[in-house]
């Protein structure tokens, strides 16, 4: 009787914005499991501090590089593919012995997350069960006390990494949009939301339901640097109500 | 010393997706208040059953009509409007003689939700707190077993209520894309995805993570009935990983 794979949503940084379900399942998993940049924490993991049962199992797995080369490269793709089918495997370890794994991604699992890569290789094997969370926009437009979308608002959630011709058609054809990626890639944002006649409506969020979260209009962000736990939002259209 | 009004979201449907912090001010609120559809529990109330203190006082606003006339008719607006507006001086009410008061909404609160209209009615003149919940969709992707959106992808959320050309135009643009509102918009909204090129990889989700869930591909769906709480849910390019 093999183990259940519970993929659990951890919401955006604050651990009060943790779901009841997800609460419940990591302090009853035997394994306990997430990714983390070499050096650091783990983000998930951080929220989780104090949920996790003493016995727990710990597998950290640190991601072999994040930012220092390009995701195009394909040095980057080898390197993911490799931590990933590791990473997996050890997964597979436990849940082949009858454990329970609860593996933490920050946010929700399947919005962005390195989960789902180890979902998609033992998704086939074992049972599995996804557990959504709190994205982290959510949290961002919470804090920023931003009201997003009204009504038939489209949104779109950009990758700052897209050209600023890509970003700037897609902003101009959104009523709400979120940015994510900043980075390096900040000036060239800002000049699409000008392009796309936004920029006056950005708002930016760093480290939304965090300690240290600063917001403010980017109009008034004079400096590009841009943490990777950042975004831009832009809301939609506001109603007359 | 006047009270708090703190908007809760209460997540797709399932109680335990509920997260700490909503169900924490939740229980300890004086004062509960929801908007409901007439002759109906109202969906984020049914979610609260039993996070309630027994001595709360509970607030139920009826929606004047939902899908009877088109909100683009000025009877609509107006209508909706005159009863935001009630329902935010009965909060003003409350919150002016000291009580908290915690004003439930399905999913996110400003993800769509009706709690922002009252939120802007009162923001300027009450302390506020607005408590992120996990949004809807999120929850049906989870229950479809959907990874949505990878690496670099472009999200769209649309509405069914656009054009057959508007929503094609947007699907062929983005990678992963919700589509929300469908009702009697279904025909063309499978139509818009079959011009796009994207109708082989939708998924429709009805009541996702609620009792009488269905997940099924679009293809499948040979009937164009959708209620209220269904979308559909087209995931991101799959990296072999």
């Amino acid at each position: 009787m093999s183990g259940t794979l519970f993929t659990l949503g951890m919401g955006p940084g604050d651990p009060e914005l943790v779901t009841r379900k997800a609460a419940r399942i990591l302090g009853a998993a035997p394994v306990v499991a997430y990714f983390a940049k070499a050096g650091r924490i783990g983000h998930a993991r951080g929220i989780a501090e104090g949920m996790i049962a003493p016995q727990a199992e710990e597998l950290r797995f640190d991601y072999p590089m994040t930012t220092e080369i390009s995701p195009h490269d394909g040095r980057y793709v080898d390197a993911m593919a490799a931590c990933y089918a590791a990473a997996a495997e050890t997964l597979a370890e436990r849940l082949a012995t009858g454990l329970d794994v609860a593996l933490l991604c920050e946010g929700d699992p399947f919005f962005y997350g390195s989960s789902m890569y180890l979902f998609d290789r033992l998704r086939d094997r074992f049972a599995t069960e996804i557990v959504p969370g709190v994205l982290g926009m959510s949290g961002c437009w919470a804090e920023a006390r931003l009201p997003m979308t009204h009504g038939d608002d489209v949104l779109a959630v950009l990758p700052g990494t897209m050209t600023a011709e890509a970003l700037a058609g897609h902003l101009a054809g959104a009523d709400a949009a979120v940015i994510m990626k900043l980075g390096r890639n900040l000036p060239k944002v800002r000049a699409a939301l000008e392009t796309a006649g936004r920029a006056d409506r950005a708002v930016y969020v760093e480290r939304g339901t965090m300690a240290g979260s600063r917001i403010q209009p980017l109009a008034e962000k004079v400096d590009d640097a841009a943490p990777y736990f950042s975004l831009i939002l832009v809301p939609g259209r506001q109603r007359p109500r």
